[in-house]
This record gives structure tokens, sequence and C-alpha cells, in this order.
């Protein structure tokens, strides 16, 4: 019969089993670390409707969804996970208490080109908090402290988020009578990082067209950096000429001066006025995380407040602030990185049960007393020559092998072995379990991530 | 503006928050189960190349994907788990240790008719050992361990495991001279629940054209029923009549002698001589689960052993066994029936934190302790009138909301309110976090499930 190549899709992740447990720990703790902070996990379809996905239409986005049609109806892949929340809100508003907290960690995809590092299907990992009507500014400064134990649990210590508030910016901006061009502006200061501030300079006198004043400007502005309380002081030097500005700072003064009950360290936290986030979208705070012995990564986690989400749905004035966890990618380069901890156990199971005799009917006791105890037990049922077992093990990276034969079924024991040390003992079924759930729980302590 | 109707399309399962902590709670029992049994977690892309997809090809199947071009591609949306798998072991086969054997609980698509508890989306929750050559029937012999731990830990009781084995089934139309006709007699067969056995007969003689005494040779053989050891017994007189029966029936008593050792009771357990699951796939032990009390909603985990998992990808001859749980639709019907508890906490959160002072510091303060001791804590921050936040608590059935006002700030304590039973007491922040977990604890230690 001729044979259809088995390959997967480019842009698509396919896990092999001890990276796909890496996964599922990085997921589990993001799962545990929203839910304490009061969300609710939410799952939408992958499919809907295109007129309802593309309700705001246009842009990027339109050329890299997938959509199809089945039958008489015109459907598409959701491309993120905060459209399907909008839809969400505004499709069950009268069913839902407000503020509405939730978490989504789920695939979204999107055709974009395909480059090493890229992927046409990834997981996002996001938290919202939609107001009705209003929202106040405590939900903003809530976020630094999610991302904070969020990538703390994670084992990630060396990171820092940094925060601006978008109120700044356009007060700013206003202020200068430079709101025409804030778009190119920031666009522009956005390279900061990369090029250097004479750089963006020149792209602002000759790009932007601003009178080089105006530029200046703009990078003394950008150029206030410090402590929290140092930024600050620099900013209120520009109270009382632009309302909307005052209104950040106020904003930004809030959310800083939070940080200390909801136990965020400052050295995990900037404010870092060169931060945008986008144009049209994000109206308040914004945040930008970056692991700071990497860089060249990109922000790990984003987000901010918004003034309305569902306004292509309904009339309701839904305020929200969220943030995004790019998962798959974020995974991926940790991978290639080498920041993936290997001391946690990646096998299918802690202990392999192998019996040693024809009569089987003590090691599957065994596997039963094993697993009643709680311990992730595999029997292995091959009629294999011993060191084809323990190479079996070996391969899997299984904790312990559980050997059975015919002098363990006589005393009622089983012969545990450690296939890390070589070391083996006799425990009853009972002192096993224990035995190996102690040593597996001590070597499944540490972070998914090692820096 | 003129606003898009955000509607979700039909057959596709969106749920509400308290819901969806329902379907989460089923999801994580499945996983913890599957992971005792010493399978490992997958996870494969949910688009494929509609080649690789339809490479079995024809038949039903074909007609209900999701099929669709994107550039140059031509795609389809995965229907089941099963090819999937083929597709990952035969890739990664040189990368996989054997057996292999792997959870999967992902999102499948078939565009069906959309009707009542039909889905379009829906959850599936496989399991599957795969051998390379060979696989031992000891992984038969397992299955029924696993539902039965899985099941029960859902909080399922009566449900009955239901086997048969294809050999044996083989083997019998084999030694009748009924092979040709043996797919349209198992199909028939499978009516008996329904129309009864002289209906089935007469089908059988009408439609199947049987001889009279043919037929009645099926349904004589389809009445042996009884213990485990007397429909065995039954089954013995027909031994060496065929050598596939023989076989069949010696692996049969492999698989129900091992029950014992595997702590599965036999009341959970029937040898039935009716269940045939399809045609041609499946040639060892076959699987049903029935809900005892709602035979009405059939199978909820079926599967069986199969001889060749992968032919369409690769020479390698891979056997394997796995079941299948049909999460979306089981979910549906124990929601329909009211079989899913309402008395584990459905909440986003286990402790709301209602700042009742202008300063906020001591709440976020609170709020940071009660999370610190792994209490899921929400913080209020909308500027409401007291009996606004009580109501918003009582709506999202949160069971403790903690109170803090002056008089709490002054003595350093939290008022914690037990919002079923109205009681109050102040606790330091320490206190207030053992006292939360341990009722939080008690409350969430039902099953999902309640029959």
């Amino acid at each position: 019969m001729a044979k259809v190549s088995p390959r997967t899709l480019s842009g698509f992740m396919e896990l092999l089993p001890a990276q796909q447990m890496k996964m599922e720990r990085m997921m589990s703790v993001l799962r545990d670390s929203y839910a304490l902070y009061g969300f609710t996990p939410l799952d939408t379809p992958i499919i809907e409707s295109a007129e309802v996905l593309l309700a705001k239409g246009g842009g990027e986005t339109e050329k890299q969804i997938y959509r199809f049609s089945k039958g008489d109806s015109d459907l598409a892949l959701r491309f993120d996970l905060t459209v399907p929340l909008a839809k969400y809100v505004a499709g069950h508003y009268s069913e839902l208490s407000f503020p509405f907290r939730r978490y989504q960690i789920g695939k979204v995809y999107r055709g974009e080109r395909a480059q090493r590092g890229r992927f046409r299907e990834f997981y996002q990992a996001d938290i919202d908090v939609i107001g009705d009507g209003k929202l106040d500014i405590l939900n903003e400064a809530e976020i630094p402290a999610i991302i904070y134990n969020t990538f703390t649990r994670l084992g990630i210590t060396r990171f820092k988020i940094k925060v601006n508030n978008r109120k700044i910016l356009n007060g700013f901006y206003a202020m200068n009578g430079m709101s025409e061009k804030a778009g190119e502006i920031m666009r522009t200061v956005d390279k900061l990082d990369k090029i250097g501030a004479e750089k963006v300079k020149q792209l602002l006198i000759e790009e932007v067209k601003m009178l080089p004043y105006k530029a200046e400007n703009v990078l003394d502005f950008m150029a206030i950096t410090g402590s929290n309380a140092e930024v600050i002081e620099g900013l209120e030097r520009f109270r009382g000429m632009n309302e909307t500005f005052d209104q950040g700072l106020d904003e930004l003064k809030t959310v800083t001066g939070c940080l200390k009950d909801f136990g965020v360290p400052e050295e995990n936290f900037a404010v870092d006025l060169t931060i945008a986030r986008g144009l049209d979208y994000y109206t308040g705070t914004v945040y930008e995380t970056e692991m700071t012995e990497h860089p060249e990564i990109g922000s790990v986690c984003s987000g901010g407040r918004y003034d309305n989400l569902a306004e292509y749905y309904t009339d309701k004035q839904l305020p929200g602030v969220g943030i995004s966890i790019g998962l798959t990618r974020l995974f991926y380069v940790l991978n290639e990185q080498g920041l993936l901890s290997d001391e946690l156990i990646t096998a299918p199971c802690d202990a392999l049960v192998l019996p040693m005799t024809e009569e089987l009917g003590s090691a599957i006791a065994a596997a039963t007393a094993l697993r009643a105890a709680g311990v992730r037990t595999q029997l292995y049922g091959e009629k294999k020559k011993f060191k084809a077992k323990m190479s079996y093990a070996d391969k899997l990276g299984v904790p312990f092998a559980v050997l059975i034969g015919e002098d363990e079924i006589a005393a009622g024991v089983l012969s545990v072995k450690d296939m890390q040390s070589g070391e083996q003992v006799k425990l009853s079924p009972d002192e096993a379990a224990a035995y190996i759930r102690q040593r597996v729980d001590e070597r499944n302590r540490g972070a998914v991530i090692r820096e």
C-alpha cells in the first residue's frame, strides 16, 4: 500500500513527550496562578462566524486569518482570545456579574509567513477584568502583582514589569501640539532600545517631519528614568498643563503606590515612558514584561487598560484591563535557550512495575496498591528480557523501577530500584508508595524554568 | 455604529462560568486519573494537511470534515484523536519508546447536522497504548481498571464496563459459516437492547436472509449471560471448533481473571457478547461503559484493541488498545439530567476581599496575605455601596467575604463572613487563611458528579 507521509504542518508545534510534560507544567502554573487571583476559567469555540470574528475588520489580522465556508456558513478560526471574550461578554451580559474576571488558555490561529520560532497555531494565556460602565484603577494596580506572582512561580527571577500610562503620553503630546503625529512618534520612539536616541531624533526630524526642538522635547521626556519616585518627580514638573496628563499621572501614582502592599519588589518593576503598545485600543495603564538577561526575546507578557471591549457587539460601555502571555512562543524560546529545567520528572510514570515471573497477579496487585496511594504507575506487561525492560525504564527517565520476582512474591515485598542512584531496597507496598512519593515530590519541587 | 450580533455558532458549546468550572473539574479528574496509570499527555495540532488526515479516506467522516484551503495548502480540522495519534507515532517512531502510552484531551470537529445535544466542536478524552510489533494482552486487561478508576473518581458509582472480544465473535461466525454476513449480523444484533430478541430474529431472517435455525443459533449465542464464570463456561462449550474463537476465549479469560488484582469489582463489569463496536478496526477486546440508571445515554466510554494503528503512514506494525470518552456530550447529558454536583464551589474565588474604607493598603495587604497562603482571592475595588458588594458576592456564590473597615484595620484583623451561614468572625490574616482553606477544602471534597 502506498503510504502517506505522516508530516505535521509547518508553523504548528508538536512536542515529544518529555517536552510536552514541561509545557503541561507551565500551563498548570498559569492556571493555578490566575485562579489564585480570582479569575474564572473560560473556554470559547475555536471556530466562530467570520462576521462575528471580523466585526472590527481590517488590517493585518484579516490577511492572516483562517477563513472558510462550510455549507452556507462563512467561518473563521479565532486569531486571539480578546475578540471571543468581547463576543462572550456582550452575548452573556445579563448572565454575568461585573467586574467579570476570566482567564483563558487556548489555541489561536494566524497564517503568518512560516519561519523559525513563528507559529501559526499557538497558545495564548490571557486574563481580563471587565467592568460594567466603570472599572476602578485598583484593577490596573493589581496586574503587576499577577505578573510578578506568575513569573516567580514559573521560576523566572530576573524580569522587569515595565509600566506606562497612555494618558500620560497622550497628555504630553497634546500639551506640545503633537497629537496628530502621536502615532508616528510612538512608533519611532519604540525603536529607542534598538537604534539609540541619536538615530531616533534623526528619524523624528526627517521622517516624522518634526522641528528639531520638538524632537528634543520628546527625547528629553523619554529620558525621564530612575526609581519610581524619581520618574514621578520628573513627571510632576508637567502637572497642570493638560488634564489628561494629570489624570494619567495620578493613575500611575496609584499603581506604583500599591506595589508594596501587593508584594511586588521594586526591582521587578519600572515605569518606562517609551512603552506605548499600539495606537487605538489601550487608554490607561499599559504593561510589558522583559526577561532582563534576555531582552532579545521581547516582551513575554503584555497588555493594558481599554475603555470599550465590545463596541462592535453592544452599546454597553465595557471597560477592562488585561494581559496576555504568548505561551507557545515563550515555551519555544525558553527551550531554545536551555532554560527549561531538566530536574523535574518528565517520564509518564513515577514507578514502572516490572513483573519477573510468569504469574502476574502479584505485579498487578502491586501496581494497584501504588496507584491507590497516588503513585503514577505503569505496569509493564511485555514479555522481554530483563535488560530490555531496564533499558525501556532508562529511556523514559522513569525515577523508580519496581521489580517483582519469586523472592518478592514469597516475602510479600517489592524491590524498589532508584534509577538515578542504582540503589535498591525491599519494602512493603505501603512503604514503597510512601518512599517513592516522598522522593518524587522532592524532585518535582523545583520550578519549570531554571535561569 | 451598527452592531454585529454576538452569537455563537450552533453546535458549539460555550458555558457560563459556573458550568465551566464543573467542566474544568471533570477534565482535571480525567487528567489525574490517566496520569495515575502512566499515560503521558500529548497535544497535536487541530489543523492537519487534508492528505494526512484523510489518508484512510472514505465514509461518513469525509462528508462531515471541516476542510479548506489556505494559500496552496489543502487543510482539514481533526475529526478524532486517533488519526493524529497514528500520524504522531509513525512520524516520531524512532524518538518514542514502546509501549507508548499517551492520553490526549482535545477538541475535534465534525460538521454533523446540528441538533440538540449534538456538537460540531467537542472534546474527546482518549488514552491509547501502542506497541511496536507486539502488545501483550495485559494491556487489554488493564483497561477496565482505568475506566473503573476514572468513573469512580468522577463520582459515578452505578456503571457497568461491558466487554467482549472480536475474536470470539469472528470465530463464532466462522464456525457457523456466517463470516460473510458477520457485519450485517453484528449491526442487527446491536439492536437487541432496543427491539428485543423476537424482532432481531425476524430481521436476521427477513433482511439478512439467514436460515431460521442459524438466526436462532446467533440469538442463543448472544443469550449467554450471567456472571463472568457463567459466561465463560457457556463459551467453553464452543472450544475446539475454531482457532480464532479459542484465542479470543483465552484472551477474555485473561481479562476477567485479572479484574480482582486490578481492583475492579465484578458488579461494575460484565462480559456482553452483543457488543461489537464497528467492523474493521477492532481485532480483540472491545469495551463499552454504561451508566446503569441511564442506559438511554448510551456508552460513555468505548474502545478496544486494534492491530494496525498507522498502516496508512508506515510499514511498521503498531498494534494498540485504547478508549475514548466523548467529554462534551457526557458533560451535556450529565448536566441535563441534573447529575453535576452543586456542592462544589464554582465561584471564581474562595475569598472576596471588600475594602470598607477609602484607604486601600490594608485590604490589598490582606488579599496578598490570603493569596500567599493559597486562598483563591479576589480584591473588590469598585466604589459601590455595601449592599451592592454583598449582592455581587452572593451572585458569584463566593463562600467567604472578607470585610476590612476601620475597626479591622485598627485591630489588625479581618472580618471573615461565611456567605452560606451568615456567621462572621474576626481573625488575624494567618488564621483567616487557615479558616477559609479548611472550609473550602471540605466543600470541595465531594465528587463532580452526584448520582
